[in-house]
């Protein structure tokens, strides 16, 4: 069977280049006992993949003359696996191509689509992996109250809108920071979060000032740098940090470089997140986020680029904070 | 009355020098209604001090011509404060000097030497604020747990000593790090650590490599620097790090800069310590390290220097490292 795919074709340096990839085609055999193949309807586009091309990230890295690596919304064409049939939708490491052979291994780690869920993208977002990130940092790791000054950053991008949207309803006071006025309109019109930040247009400092006298009881992090910086400086007495991304430092700059006396001086509890160690919480998350999404309560914003030759293009976007929302490639 | 006492000469640069103080006489009236006067029998000499004469610490700053800070343990002259009677013995903030006059917020301040202690000094050191610091953060922050590798820098200090051994008594493996033979002798010959590295003799990264081959599930910091550094590179899976001390940064090194991407990976907790919100604590502390000091589980190294003189030198010791245990000064 003749299939579209995208390798690696060149190691990004710094920003990554659609030039960096390569389209082209491959053979894909039948099924064999214990797999199935799938036609690919969606991709995720995500951050970590940029550090998995640089060999610095927790999962295997992607060398040159790999398929990218990634998830996305497939549908079953054949199956030889008890698990799945033909017709079912699934979240399934698929990678970037337009059909998959998903072996036992992908298939156990595999998720169906909610039957409940409208839109089937939205498991590769909000209601996926990006949204238990954001259910199990505010939930499991910064422990968030009602009262709380909560601030995130990339408060656009599918984990950022979470982190919010579900702080709100905890009672917290939440502040969003993003790039431009599009995305901010979006965060406190549509998001509902009490003030955003555009980074771009104001002194990230004063803005902080202004919003958070009484300095921040949560910083949800998603980019390090200097955004990072700033936070630290203006914690409030126990405050909690949620270490989750480092776009800042993704396409290669220094690391961020954090003086440990700001953490003393505000008594401050600061946590990596990982969200493989929160699988367990998948059910939870979802029973909890389903309700609150048929209520209106949560609302996700995607941004979708059409057919796979445009992943390339969509992640270069992605990587320079140009995506309006969950970046995905729709086949 | 006319009392001995030093004041700060010169804000130091760098690390400090005896220069930098002066020894001199002034006067002290007699005690009026909520007053009490006491003669100090022994000076704490603590790190935290150089911060303060650097306006850095979040205790009030020491400036030029004021008397040095710091508590002692005190005898009570005369008392005109109902909770303090002549004869008694109190730890209380008297400064650097050989007699003091408490109003009545030093005294709400102030802490009774416990009856049983048969060296009452042991109240400023590891029965004392120390004791309190190693405690806290030990239960309240660390969570450390038996079978945990624990390490702990500053290991012969009165902090890092109580660490050590209290995370022994819970079933700990324990590893110290202190500079020079000596320091490094008592902490494993006396205080029972299982391993203490010499940082001076051998490389640090290499002799943790060795002795924390599954890495290190909890570090308790007194030193910031290299020191954090080269843990936070080596911690196991769910790790805990408390923030306690930034010996490494008092004398004016440029702030220790740690990356968070290491926390990430680590899915580690980081936190910061400060005695001063734990005081609800002392009486439980109190009661638990009685009994393992009593039955010889603790033991506590004091440095003593003699006479009101000898304090400059003393703390110039103290922040060069060279101090063997609690540093006093002996009136």
């Amino acid at each position: 069977m003749h299939i579209e795919q995208i390798t690696l074709q060149r190691t990004p340096v710094g920003l990554p280049d659609a030039s960096d990839f390569a389209f082209g085609h491959a053979e894909l055999p039948q099924p064999e006992d214990g797999q199935v193949l799938v036609r690919v309807l969606a991709l995720s586009l995500d951050p970590y993949l940029r550090s998995a091309m640089a060999g610095r990230h927790l999962s295997a890295s992607i060398g040159i003359g790999d398929l990218v690596r990634g998830e996305g919304l497939v549908e079953v064409l054949a199956s030889r696996h008890p698990a799945m049939a033909a017709g079912e939708q699934w979240v399934a490491a698929c990678g970037w191509r337009s059909h998959a052979l998903l072996d036992a291994a992908a298939v156990a780690q595999a998720r169906r689509v909610p039957a409940w869920l409208d839109r089937p993208t939205l498991a590769l977002g909000g209601l996926g992996m990006p949204g238990l990130t954001a259910w199990a940092g505010l939930n499991r790791l910064a422990d968030a109250r009602a009262g709380d000054t909560l601030v995130v950053s990339a408060a656009s991008g599918p984990v950022g809108a979470t982190v919010g949207q579900l702080a709100k309803i905890k009672g917290c006071r939440v502040i969003g920071i993003a790039g431009g006025p599009e995305k901010c309109a979006w965060v406190t019109g549509v998001a509902g979060f009490d003030a955003c930040i555009d980074y771009r247009a104001e002194d990230l400092r004063q803005a902080l000032d202004r919003l958070c006298p009484q300095g921040v009881d949560v910083y949800f992090d998603n980019v390090g740098g200097d955004t990072l910086l700033a936070l630290l400086e203006r914690l409030a007495l126990g405050a909690r940090v949620v270490l989750c991304g480092l776009m800042a430092q993704y396409n290669g700059a220094a690391p961020t470089a954090i003086n440990p006396a700001l953490l003393i001086r505000a008594r401050a509890t600061m946590r990596g997140l990982v969200v493989y160690d929160h699988w367990d919480a998948l059910e939870q998350m979802l029973t909890e986020m389903k309700a609150h999404y048929l209520a209106g309560r949560l609302q996700f914003r995607e941004d979708i680029a059409e057919g796979l030759q445009s992943a390339p293009a969509a992640f270069v976007r992605l990587m320079q904070g140009r995506n309006q929302g969950k970046a995905l490639v729709r086949l």
